[in-house]
C-alpha cells in the first residue's frame, strides 16, 4: 500500500497521517465534540458516542493483538445491533479490511465470500443460533471467531469456539490505536448478489466511503436535532452510509434489527425520529398499519431505495405520512447516494425517474462507443466520482470493463431529460433487442402488472428469427384467475408497438429467485432459448 | 506529481480520473444540477451557474492555450469581482496553481510573491489604476497579463502589455478541459503575511479545500434557499471556502468589492440573504446604521471571524441583529473553518472562547515535547485533518516546524475547558514568561483595554533580571486623556498578580502596524530590549 507521507509534492512531503480521511475518524470526532449525546437507540439500549468509540477503540486494540495486521480482513456474518458498530468502526481504526457478508444468505455462499475475501477474522452473531450450518462452516474455516451476543438468542456451544464480543473488549484500552491509514487504502469489500454468478466483491477504500456521507450530510442538511431510522440491514452499503452521515451530524439512529411495522411507529414516535429510510414496502405496510394514526410522527424526510414507488401510494404516503419523499439510487459500486430525486417534483415524476446527481458524483449517459450522449439519447448510466469503487476484489477484467472510457459503468440504461433528470430504463443485460428497436424489459413489465389477473410479470428476450429477440413474458397469475395468453396479448396490444407485444406469453407458479429476492432472468432465458427458430 | 492512477491497491488500480476530488469540480456539478439559478449577485449583475462554469471552462482553455502546463502558478492580484470567480475555477480546472496575493499589499511584497512562486501567468484588476507602480512591476516580471475590467475603473494604458478578461476567453470552448488532476495535486498558493518576516505561501491540495468546504456545509446545513454574503475579500481562505460552501448548497451569493454597511444592509433586504460571513467591524457598522432599522432582514446564522467579539456588542447583535452568531476560527495553515463556536452558548461564552473543532479535523492542546494535554491545561493549539497544508512553498524547515509530532501546529497557546470548549489565550510567540509564570499579552491587554483613558494597548515581555521577561505595555491615549503611569499599574493591581502587572508603561501616538493591520510586536520587543538589565 502506498502511503500518502511517501507521496510527494514538488520536493514536499505530503501531509501524511496529519491530513488523512479516514472512516474511523468519523466516530472520533463527534465523540469529542458530543461524547454524552445519545448515538444509537435499539430497543432499551442507548448508546452514547463516547460509549461507541471507546468500545470502537477497544476492539481495534483487540484485533490488533491477535496479531493482525493492516490490510488483513475481518468478515462479519451480523444482523444489526448496537455492538456491532464499535465492531465496524474497530476494524477501520486498526487498518483493517471490513467485509460485511449479508447475514441472510445461504452457508455456501457465506463460505465463498469469506474464503474469496481470505478473511483473518471472522465476527458472527446470533446468525450461528439460526443456520446451524454456520458453526460448521466458520469450524472448517479455522479463523478466531468473535461472536456478539445478542440477548434471547443464546449461541449454541458446539464444535466452534469463539470469544464474546464482551470478552474481547474487556479490559482492553479505550485509547485509539495509532495505525497509519491513507485515504485511499482498502477499507472495505461488500459483496454482491449477482444472479448468474459467484458473489463480486466491491472494493472501496476510506475517502470513497467518507465522501459519500459528507455528501449525504449536505444533501439531507442533517443536524444534532435529526433522528434516523436503522432498519435496513449495516452489511449493506445504503444503511452504513447513513450511519456515517447521521455521525457526521451528531444525530442519532434508531437501530432495528429487522423490519416490524408496529415496532417501527412506536419508535418514530417515542424518538421523535425526523429521517426514514426504508423500502417501499415498508413504507406501505407503515402506512396501512392501525397504529399509524394513534401515534405522532415527527418526519420531516423519507428516503426509499432499491425500487420504485407505485404512484398511487407515493400519493397517499406525500398527503398522510411525511411530505418530502426522495427516490436515492445508487449500488454498491458507487457508495451511495448517487443520484436522487428532487423533493419538489415528487408530485409529477413517479415510478423509475432517478432524480438528478449527488453532489458528489457526476451522472452522464454513455453509447458503446464511450461517447457522452445529449438529453433525451438513451444509453448506458455511467458516472464519476471519489465515491466509486476501486474495483472487483480478485476481478481485473470485471474491474477494468466497469470503469471502460475513463467512467464508472453501472450496467443500467437510462436517459436524461430535457430537465436535467434522470430516467432509468432497464438493466442493460435485460434490454431486448426486437425488430431492431431497444425495448426495455421494465416498460413491458408494468404493462403486465396492468392486467387485472397478473401478480407478478418477468420479460426477457428470446433469439427469434424474425425478431432478432423475442419479447417474451414469464406470469404469475393471481389467486383464483386464470388469464388466458390471448387476453394478455390483447392487453398488450393497446399500449405497446408491435415489436413490443409479447411472441410468447409463460404461466409460472412462481419465479425462480435468488436468496436476496432477485428473478434469475438467465435461468429463463436459457430455459427457453431453443423455443423460436433462430436466425 | 503523482496521480492516483499510479497508485495501486493490491494489485488494482486506484481509481483514477473516474474517483478523484478536483475543486473544479464542485461548480460543475452545480452547473449540472442547477444550470439557471442565480449563483453571483453583484450591483446589477447576476450570474448564474451555467454562466460561471462556461465562463470558467473558457479561461481554461484559454490558459491551457497559452501554453501553461498543470503545475504551473497563475498569480492573482484581484478584489472581488463576478468574474474573478470563473478566474480561479478556470485556473484550478485547467490543473494549475493559483497564487492569489492581497490585493491591499504594497507592490514590493506583490512583486515578491509573484517572483517567489515563479507564476507563469498573472491575472490583475483595477488594482492596476489604483497603484501605477504595479503596472510597472509586472511589466517587468514579464509575464502575460489578463486583466479583470471594472466598470468605471478604467485601467491606464501604459508600457504593459494585457488581454482583457473578455477578450481572453472570446471564442474559447465551454467544454472543460479533460486534466488529469490528483486530490493531493497541488491547488494553491496563499501568502500570509508575517509581523516578521516575508509572506509565507501556504500549500494546499484539492482535497483540503474540498474537505474544508464539505464540512462548512455540514456544520451550516446550507441548501438551495440560502443567500450568502460575500464582503470579506476571495483571495483569502475564508471568503473562498465560503463560496465552495455556497455552490455546494447551490445557493447564490451577494457579492461585495468592498465593505460598505448602506449598501451591504440594502443587498442583504433585497436578496433575502440568510448568512453573512464577515468581521467584528461590520457587524457593530451594520448594527448601528441608521438604514437597518427600515430594512427587513433575514438572517439565519452570522459567521464572524478574525477577531473576537466583544460581549455587549455580542448580545445586542443576538437581540436585534441575527439569533445565531458563530466565531468560526481557523488559520490559511488549516483550511477554515477549523474551530467554532457553538450557536446555543452565545449568550454564555464571550471573547476569546473559539468553541470546538468542526467536523473535517481533530483539535488537542499539546506541550513542547509533543504530548497531548488533558482538559485545563494550556499548550499550543492543534489540529490534524484533510484541511490541514501541504507545507510551506521552498520551506522545508519551516513545514517541518509546522507539522511536529504528527500533527499541525497553529503557534497558538489555547486551553479545552471541561466542557470540551476551546479557549484562545494568545499567539505562542507572544506569551511572556514572568517569574517562571505563563503570561498571555492579551489577558493583560483586555485589562488595560478596560481603563478609562486607554485607547489601545500592546503588552510584550522585555528581558529582565529578575522576571527573566517584564511585562510591558504599550498605550495609545483616548483623545483629550493623560493618563499617567501610576494610574495606570494601580489599575492593572486591582485585576492582576504582581507578576502580570506591567513593570513598564509607554504611552505612543501610534502603533507600529503591518499592511494587513497586525501590530508589529517584534519592532516593540527589539526597540526595547535593553531597557532593563538582563539576567
Amino acid at each position: 500500500m502506498t502511503t500518502s507521507s511517501e507521496r510527494m509534492i514538488e520536493g514536499v512531503p505530503g501531509p501524511g497521517q496529519i491530513g488523512r480521511v479516514a472512516i474511523g475518524d468519523v466516530l472520533r470526532r463527534t465523540a469529542r465534540r458530543h461524547p454524552d449525546r445519545v448515538a444509537i437507540v435499539e430497543g432499551d439500549r442507548r448508546a452514547t458516542y463516547r460509549m461507541l468509540d471507546d468500545d470502537a477503540n477497544r476492539f481495534a486494540n483487540y484485533l490488533l493483538a491477535q496479531g493482525l495486521k493492516p490490510g488483513d480482513k475481518v468478515g462479519c456474518i451480523c444482523a444489526n445491533s448496537t455492538d456491532f458498530i464499535p465492531v465496524i468502526f474497530g476494524i477501520h481504526k486498526a487498518g483493517l479490511v471490513w467485509v460485511p457478508a449479508n447475514a441472510m444468505l445461504g452457508v455456501d455462499d457465506i463460505d465463498y465470500i469469506m474464503r474469496h475475501a481470505e478473511v483473518g477474522h471472522v465476527v458472527a452473531d446470533d446468525v450461528l443460533a439460526a443456520q446451524p450450518a454456520m458453526a460448521e462452516m466458520l469450524a472448517k474455516l479455522g479463523r478466531p471467531v468473535t461472536v456478539i451476543e445478542v440477548p434471547g438468542s443464546p449461541v449454541p456451544k458446539g464444535s466452534l469456539p469463539y470469544i464474546s464480543f464482551g470478552a474481547a473488549i474487556e479490559g482492553r484500552s479505550t485509547v485509539e490505536p495509532e495505525v497509519a491509514i491513507d485515504e485511499r487504502d482498502l477499507a472495505l469489500i461488500m459483496y454482491t448478489s449477482g444472479t448468474t454468478s459467484r458473489p463480486k466483491g466491491v472494493m472501496h477504500c476510506h475517502l470513497a466511503v467518507v465522501m459519500a456521507a459528507m455528501s449525504n450530510s449536505i444533501e439531507w442538511q442533517i443536524g444534532r436535532e435529526d433522528g434516523v431510522t436503522g432498519v435496513l440491514p449495516l452489511f449493506h452499503c445504503a444503511q452504513h452510509t447513513v450511519l456515517l452521515t447521521t455521525m457526521m451530524g451528531g444525530a442519532k439512529m434508531h437501530l432495528m434489527r429487522g423490519f416490524d411495522p408496529a415496532v417501527m411507529l412506536e419508535g418514530l414516535a417515542a424518538e421523535g425520529l425526523t429521517i426514514m429510510v426504508g423500502l417501499p414496502l415498508m413504507y406501505r405496510a407503515l402506512l396501512e398499519h392501525p397504529l399509524r394514526k394513534e401515534r405522532s410522527l415527527h418526519l420531516r424526510m423519507c428516503v426509499y431505495a432499491m425500487a420504485p414507488m407505485p404512484e398511487p401510494l407515493m400519493r397517499r404516503l406525500l398527503d398522510e405520512f411525511c411530505p418530502d419523499f426522495r427516490l436515492s439510487s445508487g449500488q454498491t459500486e458507487m457508495y451511495p447516494g448517487t443520484v436522487m430525486s428532487r423533493p419538489e417534483r415528487a408530485r409529477l415524476r413517479f415510478g423509475n425517474y432517478w432524480g438528478e446527481s449527488c453532489i458528489v458524483n457526476d451522472t452522464a449517459i454513455m453509447d458503446d462507443d464511450g461517447n457522452l450522449l445529449p438529453p433525451g439519447k438513451p444509453g448506458e448510466i455511467v458516472h464519476r466520482g471519489p465515491n466509486a469503487m476501486l474495483g472487483y476484489y480478485k476481478q481485473p477484467e470485471a474491474t477494468a470493463a466497469a470503469r471502460l472510457h475513463g467512467w464508472h459503468h453501472t450496467g443500467d440504461i437510462g436517459v436524461i431529460d430535457e430537465h436535467g433528470e434522470l430516467l432509468f430504463l432497464d438493466r442493460k443485460k435485460d434490454m431486448i433487442k426486437s425488430g431492431g428497436e431497444n425495448v426495455p424489459s421494465i416498460k413491458i413489465e408494468e404493462v403486465l402488472l396492468g392486467h387485472p389477473d397478473v401478480q407478478n410479470a418477468v420479460v426477457v428476450g428470446i433469439p427469434h428469427a424474425r425478431w432478432g429477440e423475442a419479447v417474451t413474458a414469464f406470469l404469475v397469475a393471481k389467486p383464483g384467475t386464470e388469464p388466458t395468453e390471448e387476453s394478455i396479448v390483447e392487453h398488450c396490444r393497446r399500449q405497446l408497438g408491435g415489436f413490443e407485444v409479447p411472441k410468447l406469453v409463460v404461466f409460472l407458479e412462481e419465479m425462480p429467485m435468488t436468496a436476496t429476492g432477485k428473478v434469475r432472468k438467465t435461468e429463463l432465458r436459457s430455459r427457453y432459448a431453443g423455443h423460436f427458430e433462430p436466425a
